[in-house]
């Protein structure tokens, strides 16, 4: 039995070891990263390679995705009450080689692949006694300030919170699990059924991760957002869903309409992937009577709902906070073929590029759903 | 077998024959009922007294309660997108005593005391078919215009929707059973389990009747209000509620950490019966992670909500609408003594004097809970 | 509105008025069924064609499967408390054409292509009023003695409990829905959740179509059967399925160790469709903790359990009775593409070789998995 | 932070130190237990004191109830699976004062009054990450062979499966938390609902909590047993519950119908606190339609159950395997005057004389409901 609580997730961030390159490394075993500092700079370190602790598995991270919060941070410099108020590294969707196994690792061993689960709770609390430990309020969250992340080459990582790939996976579907992950939890807390029809609320990469899962789920899914291209990618993934294109001007009503006659039967549920106000509006209004507002998007803190048209049709609203065990069944999903990610990815760097990634991954007009660093 | 569908209730709405009384009537068995008017107007009318048709019932009504909405629509003329544009007839929360059935009723006969569900839904359309009539586009709800209200002497009901009432159960209770059937349903939707610790926010009618509900159910209660007459008469009516005086000035953080402080406990449910946008904030900043603020109350078109605190604590938002399916629930519960709804009426007027109760019923300052008429 | 308790089921019942017929009839429009005896003969009547009451619609039936209560009935006179003491009709998967319509129905009109609800239950008991109306005590079930089946030229129905198909749909997969909405009734109530791993017991045809509603709704699935025909059939159907072959002579902790070793993961949910101990027994040693053994399939009144182990892995066990509000989101599920029945129909006759069909329907060495009456 | 894996349970068990005493031991404070042998022999043991690990809490034990478990393997030699091969302690309700804490032990300090909750899960397998610890393959659960019960006077225990009992709280209310959480779990996986109709099968230690806590939930509760006196206890304990004399000869069917005359409403769910196949027959022929029969109490191995029935009433089988997450609602229940577990205690003991004790609690003539074991 390995023990997850012996790892100290401390002894890995040594922020005196840290060498700011100036330039590309040449492709070494160095173990290099991204980060990202207070002063809003983005850029590639060089960190120590320690040993594995008991309980710790030691991966060389294969493929990394960024995430929309990698560059948030880099650029903002805080995400709500996490602040980087030191050096810190990007990454959290990763999946990698084990390539050596602390004292009383058992269930790991070198060679083995592996998806990285980077959230790593407490344990004791009581929200990860009842199962809840995205609540976890002591959780190590690799990439969120102060703790590192996983876009690094060497990283530890207590055994308890690793999941093995098959063979039939590849690296980078392994690390497709995260986004999958937060998708598959918002889709099973929302109590969606087979045959439901739910809309999808923005294009984007947990967007089309969502879509992919209310399809697979048996949803009957529309997908919303202001670009066709992003629209044109959706059709491409799930060639069943209906796509109704947002325009500029349009009222959350005028919306709505569009998303029921589109629809052309009730609509139930809503994905709600952008955190924007007047899409969570239309969202509402395109619901029928006992629907749910299913909202993953992030957004502006405060914000306006139909206050009497929620009440008088008994719209649920429900947010997502990170996931919980939901790895071993997106493992499970993309394994045996329900779900086919790999579309997602439409560019990949090497880890000595990653600032390149970094600034595809940045501008919008990159066209890119998902930015992979592969090594 | 009763047939539901037979009935018509537009066969008792005869406006024209409404007589006008200029003054208190003489006790007879005149059909008298309590009417408001697009003009704002509240008075009494003199009503046929039809026979029942096939499948109804006559009941004479022996209490009934005034309703929020009956004061609302009174005062204001509408309620959302219902409006007063023609005389109509108050009152929803009604017990009373069969006296006539009509063709093909077999399951009641006079003298048959029964709790009036005033809602009656269709029966056929999808949402009847699954058990959540509440949501019947076709529901005709007595005292909401244009269907005339059962403050009155003799009203005809479908017998499909009258539920008979124990021996042990008065007609006043009878008639406490749909503000009962309310915060049933809300407190059943919710979710609640035995020892949860739950907030009510709100110790008006609704408020009061809803701790009853959520005490009895096993929550460990919580009440608050803006008045300490209130929450004294919450702790008559369940000695061990906490209480917590809401402060004018008070933000609603400052009252969620007295609430948390009060609670001494995750408080992981609030039943919000005010709809006020301050109080709302109030519950949903006193939850904790996973928690929900379940809205009975009703309140402005649109309203703030704190977005990002609700996302990063998976607070769910849920509404209630009317109810479904409570009826026989809710006399079980007040007739096995599980819930004491008494105390809640704290005055009577007989029904010559509905104008006076009325009254009391408007007056904020007459200091009543719930106002019945009783015949 | 159309009412459908204008309908009066009993009107179109005339036994008297039955014409047993020695021969095979002409092909005409007369008004010929299926019918079995109660002393176990099987043979066509004409039975007279009336016009529809009000809140009726006469469908011309254009498709009907055979169920294995059909067969049941006639070779066995009885299916529990349900005796076979007059003549009776067979069939009640069936769909049609609207041919005329009684006084008061509106949503429909001659032409409209629809699938025919056999179980039309009361509309104002309580079960009736929660949604689960399978439970209705006063359900008129066609196909259920004493109410005649649907196999047959014209069938007057309640307009209420008709359901339009779309026009992508065939009248064949229109009457499919009816054994379809039995294996989505069990789905939703089983709680089965995308990328759960389910064994299906039995390949006949409710396995196969629980097994496509499985599939639909996200399962990875597994299914067994005594025959490797019928699972080469449901290959056929489900690529992707698992297959475990049951050996004659294998305990059910031997099919439970299969099941296990085939699955590769752990198995949370059985729907079994065999209705037989061993198989029942083998579903249960099967599951993880915490499974679920959802029986669909009916079998002896007193049957065995493993207790303890059900105890101390608390494996819940749930059974199906026929469906509730399940035929829109069958329909919706087959116009859209997400289940395809299609291939359930192994054999088709017309309504004049009926006789022909049932003799299919009854061999178990046809091969046959649906056989439908088509006319 | 406490860590609950530093703690190694097989330190505090060194069979070979045990000392077996011929006779009562004098009140000193040393460690003795009571234990039996898989010769089923019962008598006193003397352990050694150790010194706390880290993360471990050495608890001074004040009350420890005698659970039917303990006795069972004392004059079985096994339950199920789990065989005595070995000198293994009594007990596992208990509650106690902490004496020491070990290393990382923040949470808690001497003086400090805890309910020791007895199962100690692993922490990182797939059941602990999803909250369902019961089912924990590595659980340390202490009186059940090998590991020793808390039926001793120091108890070395993680930190981090103590809960504190507030002022308000005995030691012997602590104690009485386990047979608590058992019931409380199953009351809370049964679904039950303010209102429902509750029969409870049996009146004995489980059966009379789990009427406690069903009537703290808002049940209307009816009780069965085969014996008036306890009938009587139960009566004493929830004056207003129902109750059900059960006499020999009397088959199922007629205890039910009994039940139903008795319940005068439908009832909805049984919890079965007997295992005894014909109690759980006339559980089931109680049910309505969509009833649950929720069994807590163990049985045969193997059983019968009248099949076809269950499935035309879609009546759901259910089981509960101990317990997770559960101590902290039943302390607030018990806190907070819901739930008066204290007449449950018939007799007591002091350590020194816990042979008489068992003597108590295993012997049926005794009248005992729940002996307990005070230091």
């Amino acid at each position: 039995m390995t023990d997850r609580n012996l790892y100290n997730p401390r002894t890995v961030i040594d922020h005196a070891d840290f060498k700011k390159l100036s330039g590309k490394p040449e492709h070494t075993d160095a173990n290099i990263a991204l980060c990202y500092s207070p002063e809003k700079k983005v850029y590639m370190v060089q960190k120590p390679r320690f040993d594995p602790a008991p309980g710790q598995v030691e991966c060389h991270v294969k493929a990394t995705g960024f995430c929309g919060s990698d560059v948030h941070f880099a650029q903002h410099g805080a995400i709500g009450p996490m602040v980087v108020d030191d050096i810190c590294g990007c990454g959290h969707e990763s999946a990698g080689e084990v390539t050596r196994v602390g004292e009383g690792v058992t269930d790991f061993q070198p060679g083995d692949r592996v998806a990285i689960e980077a959230g790593v709770p407490c344990g004791v609390c009581d929200y990860c006694k009842r199962g809840r430990y995205n609540a976890c309020p002591d959780v190590v969250f690799f990439s969120t300030p102060p703790h590192h992340g996983t876009m690094t080459r060497y990283h530890l990582h207590p055994a308890a919170w690793l999941h093995k790939l098959p063979e039939s996976m590849s690296f980078e579907e392994g690390a497709l699990c995260e986004p999958l992950a937060v998708a598959m939890a918002g889709m099973q807390r929302s109590g969606m059924r087979l045959g439901d029809c739910v809309v999808v609320c923005g294009a984007g990469p947990i967007g089309l991760v969502t879509l992919l899962a209310a399809r697979a789920a048996g949803a009957i899914p529309l997908i919303t957002d202001l670009s066709s291209s992003r629209l044109d990618f959706a059709k491409k993934l799930v060639p069943s869903v209906k796509t109704v294109l947002i325009e500029k001007g349009q009222s959350p009503k005028e919306v709505a309409e569009k998303i029921q006659k589109v629809a052309s039967m009730p609509v139930t549920l809503a994905m709600e992937c952008t955190g924007v106000e007047s899409s969570i509006h239309a969202a509402i209004f395109s619901m029928a009577f006992g629907g749910k507002v299913f909202i993953i998007g992030v957004g502006k803190d405060i914000q306006t709902i139909p206050f009497m048209h929620l009440s008088a049709n008994e719209i649920d609203l429900q947010w997502q906070f990170r996931y919980a065990n939901q790895y071993p069944r997106a493992i499970r999903c993309v394994a045996n073929g329900m779900i086919d990610v790999k579309p997602l990815v439409t560019h990949r760097f090497c880890l000595e590029d990653a600032m390149d990634g970094f600034e595809t991954a940045a501008n919008p007009a990159s066209g890119a759903i998902k930015v992979q660093i592969v090594d």
